[in-house]
């Protein structure tokens, strides 16, 4: 769907039926309806006069004014859709459609300027339908429907995997390609860089124009954060608090920028990751004129979750704590989704399948996955997956603990202690990024301190269904940043080497890879600051080689060399981890398959250390040499080796 | 088994059968053994200048020197028994037993000084039968071998619970009631009272005299640390390095003694626990000459576990560190007993059963449950809870992860991730006793500190099979004193009011309750200082109202009373848990059932403060008042009352 589509929407098909009775009442919701779905300037400027003109001689056009999927797929596996029409007491009008499809249910709600029409698509071609209303048999007005053709093979589409290396970035701090776009007439907020928290100007074009950086860099799969309308006054930057859910911001592009995002990216062998929000909205078009009362969570007064996930498994937990976790608001601006409603429930995940099938992608981050109603958030990730069996989905479920992670993984033991199953593939390695917070500093090697940390994380892996899934990173838009607490590229590159070499998929957080600093105690905008060299005019260009200063060259290229290693090294990617208990603060595993072993050591300790090498007689086998990825040089594997004080090898067994 | 059949064990049958032909080499064997499984003068004492004569002129004494179980009971449902005897070459005997009893097995090993002879007692009625050993066709020896009557109902007997609570004491520290046998001959290390780590005196007699101590204190079970021989040289007080375990250690008294202590405790509705090691003894006798080779973890040179017992579940973790983690001695002094061996899974199956079925036993704490090998101790268990299905078995699993505790316990949905079941009935809950580490002492709320860490804990209690059978407990005799690190009546009270009314099966360690004190820092033995009173002559008798100073007074009725009205709360012992997120540092939750509600406040802030109490409208319910159970004082239900800083209410709801 363009941006023009999308400025016609509402407006095309009903401008051909004009009904003279109702002219008064629609014209009225429709202006008024204007003023939150559409910026009337906007929606102006490209019709320009003629529009106008259209508008006070036509009041059909108000009959339709959202309809919702735009559009769908022929020959979906879930044949069922659920189109939601809305419209000044659209209610009070029957349905049909043409072409033989079978309507399955009409639902109507306590707003009669709503109605979902849900029909059957099976054996339904691709092409155009149309939907007939009607009031005492008489059509009031029609609107054609496409049905899209699928890509080849679209059902079976992999998603990200341990194969790949993941960049998160924020589109708005990572490059401004097109400074025509930093505040657009439709969107409240306006650019103003010289504020931290408020828009900087990045845009969809300016990440297409550094997807050569990406790919020299190692990465193999971009994770952005949301690029659909955020039209909050204020920290829209984020785009967390969405307000149209199947368009893409204006300040970052249009959806054809979008989808040639995700074209240039499978060019490069790269995949596309889209970040979903089933949690929350911010002023979404709905929330002004809701459907149900039910639509969102709503209180008596304002009520903010408690943030206590653990009461959504806390067998001793009060009821109202369990509520007030899953129901609150998550924060004042971001109305709460009610996922236990089946018409939204419904909403979203078309609403998600809509975005895979249209943008060509390859997975989905979800954010706060574990704040929404658990019974639907599992119905919305298995209609997905039953849809995209390979497609791939990595949940925000922030916890400390492992089994309280791994309960929220498909298929998880834990999870099935209460006869729960998510059905999200994938879960983010949290408790590796709790050790990651301070162990680099612990230098003494103690029982439980220092790099035992580390390795005492994986003593829980037989916790997680799927292991190899599992997001690991050092940091990400939400935490700390990394080389704030280690101004020290010693101790970036202990921290790569694990992220890069241990089981599960490599995240990268933008920045990392520069050395980029950040602290989150001045503000979430100091974590998310702009990527040097993305705007015009900017002093360092951190994007290439001659710009970058020589510090930054030393953080990127460890990283490049680091993750373009990675990238073909399946005994990386799936193979079985053994690890040792780390002595004197030095941790040694193993990465092994039936053809390759690499031996990963990482010194946490300030000294030089000398590893003997008779203990890993069992992974070591034959081997009498590792060549270290990254330095090339060869160690003898017979008696023993040292190395540097904070310092890893990767050794490539020979 | 009194003492003195203990001393004739080897001796009385033996004496009938005079062997010429064998006279030298078995009396070199005889006396060379007698260096180590018992004390000549030990030996020589009871017996007198007859037994000498004897010795010198009937040489078959020494055919069979042991006989272990040294008697067996009727009726048991696994009919199978099997006997190891012990004497020089005596694998060299064909063995026959009387009145028809069917012999299943004869098992010899590398070492001809012993035979495993398996019985059948299916139907064998309580008497005496008689083992013969025999050389071509003539009977060389006879061995008398008793089948005593099972108590009525002694299969069925019910095992602690959480309608108890649990006294731990160790014997050497609490009271010395008989200061005949504070050094004995038969021991090697003597009572040296001036010195923390020797043997002080303490005994059963002294534990049996102070019954109505415990009683008073609202005491219902006894945990003992190990009574059974323990020969060290050196810190032979704790009992662990057990030399003999069919034997009461002199210096606490006779195995008649035991029985007494069992049958007074009976008397008074208490319980008895014993302490059972698995995984090592001290200077058992069969290891100066073992049956067999791998009778113990042996190792080229001394090998000392890891302690990693992370290593037992970790899919990741080396072989050779899991090995270490399981084979390696606990210390030098603890030979590391093998469980995988079928013979010593046997013996020890075999062992603890008799102790059961002798001394009337309510249950076992195992000590160190998770170092032994996982599949042996999981047999062990299984015979045990098989025999005696609703016997209680707490392990020692000392790990800080309620997954990996959980995974431990009988039924265990983690441990089913790996195929794994342990027949474990309780494990100890750690996690809690790490919370109340330093969360007395954090007086202000934040997000993961102050008693937020104690309402965590209970948030995983999902991943318990059975969360009523858990051990709850401020210390125990491995850990750093309660009192020691809170020199506070205040915080006493607090851990004491949560270990008495969360779910689980409370547990005291002996002093906690006059508020002892000791610091581990110091040594183990300042955490096991003497109860004070237990000797003659102690200037202090904590014992007694009247010998208690001031401060120890209050410590102890504060306990009293406690644990006396929870005595007969069944809606503490197994009521429903429902909890609320704490808010001001103030922790609320009710246990419950049909008929009863307690709600419980713990205010960990160092302020006054008030509980509004709407929010807790789904337990209160009906009630208007709740009456606390310490001070009898009634707070109005309505809106909100107050309590003060560092305190805890126990409100029986009315």
């Amino acid at each position: 769907m363009t941006e023009k589509e999308v400025c016609l929407e509402g407006v095309s098909t009903e401008l051909k039926f004009f009904n003279l009775i109702n002219f008064q009442i629609i014209m009225t919701s429709f202006i008024k309806n204007l003023s939150y779905s559409f910026k009337p300037q906007r929606f102006l400027k490209p019709l320009g006069f003629i529009v106008i003109i259209l508008l006070h001689t036509q009041s059909a056009v108000a009959q339709l004014q959202k309809t919702e999927p735009p559009f769908w797929f022929s020959g979906m596996k879930n044949p069922e859709l659920q189109i939601m029409f809305y419209g000044k007491n659209i209610a009070q009008y029957d349905v049909s459609v043409s072409n033989n499809v079978v309507i399955s249910n009409v639902t109507k709600t306590e707003n009669p300027n709503y109605v979902f029409v849900t029909i059957n698509t099976q054996n339904v071609a691709p092409g155009e339908l149309t939907f007939s209303f009607k009031s005492k048999n008489k059509t009031a007005f029609t609107k054609k429907y496409e049905l899209k053709p699928r890509r080849k093979d679209s059902a079976l589409r992999e998603g990200f995997d341990s194969s790949d290396m993941i960049y998160l970035l924020m589109p708005d701090r990572f490059a401004n390609g097109n400074p025509n776009n930093d505040s657009t007439p439709d969107t409240a907020e306006k650019a103003d860089r010289s504020k931290p928290g408020s828009r900087h100007g990045g845009d969809i074009e300016g990440i297409i124009q550094h997807l050569d950086y990406l790919h020299e860099l190692g990465a193999t799969a971009l994770w952005s954060t949301p690029l659909c309308e955020d039209n909050d006054e204020r920290g829209s930057y984020h785009g967390y608090g969405q307000s149209d859910v199947y368009k893409i911001d204006s300040r970052y592009g249009t959806n054809d920028d979008y989808l040639r995002l995700s074209s240039e990216l499978h060019k490069r062998g790269m995949k596309l990751i889209l970040d979903y929000v089933t949690n929350h909205w911010g002023k979404h078009w709905t929330l002004q004129d809701m459907p149900t009362y039910d639509w969102l969570h709503q209180f008596p007064g304002y009520a903010q979750t408690n943030y206590r996930m653990t009461t959504q498994f806390d067998q001793n937990a009060s009821a109202i704590d369990a509520k007030m976790c899953m129901d609150g608001w998550f924060v004042k601006s971001m109305p709460d989704l009610n996922q236990s409603n089946e018409l939204m429930l419904n909403y979203l995940t078309q609403n998600a399948i809509w975005w895979i099938e249209y943008a060509n992608l390859d997975g989905f981050r979800v954010d706060t996955y574990s704040y929404c109603d658990k019974a639907g958030i599992a119905k919305w990730t298995k209609a997905i997956t039953d849809e995209y069996p390979y497609f791939n989905i990595v949940g925000e479920v922030w916890m400390h603990d492992q089994a309280q992670m791994a309960y929220w993984q498909k298929d998880s033991k834990i999870g099935a202690i209460q006869n729960y199953n998510s059905y999200l593939p994938s879960v983010m390695d949290f408790t590796l990024h709790d050790a990651f917070g301070n162990v680099f500093n612990e230098d003494k090697h103690e029982w439980d301190k220092g790099i035992i940390k580390v390795y005492e994380n994986f003593t829980n892996d037989f916790l997680y269904p799927d292991i190899n899934n599992i997001l690991v990173f050092a940091e990400n838009h939400d935490t700390q940043r990394f080389n704030q607490i280690y101004p020290d590229i010693r101790k970036y590159k202990m921290a790569m080497a694990l992220v890069a070499t241990v089981r599960g998929i490599p995240q990268l957080y933008t920045g990392s890879e520069i050395g980029m600093k950040g602290d989150k105690n001045q503000g979430d905008a100091d974590i998310r600051r702009d990527f040097p060299g993305g705007w015009p005019g900017d002093a360092n260009n951190a994007f290439t080689k001659a710009g970058r200063t020589a510090e930054q060259n030393a953080y990127f290229d460890y990283t490049a060399q680091l993750f373009n290693w990675r990238k073909n090294k399946a005994v990386i990617h799936t193979g079985k981890t053994t690890q040792y208990v780390p002595e004197n603060n030095v941790y040694v595993y193993f990465r092994h398959n039936d053809k390759e072993s690499v031996m990963v050591v990482v010194n946490n300790s300030n000294e030089k250390q000398t590893v003997k090498t008779n203990r890993f007689a069992e992974n070591i086998r034959n081997a009498t040499r590792g060549k270290d990825v990254i330095s090339g040089q060869t160690f003898a594997l017979e008696n023993e080796f040292s190395l540097d004080a904070k310092s890893a090898l990767i050794l490539e067994l020979e």
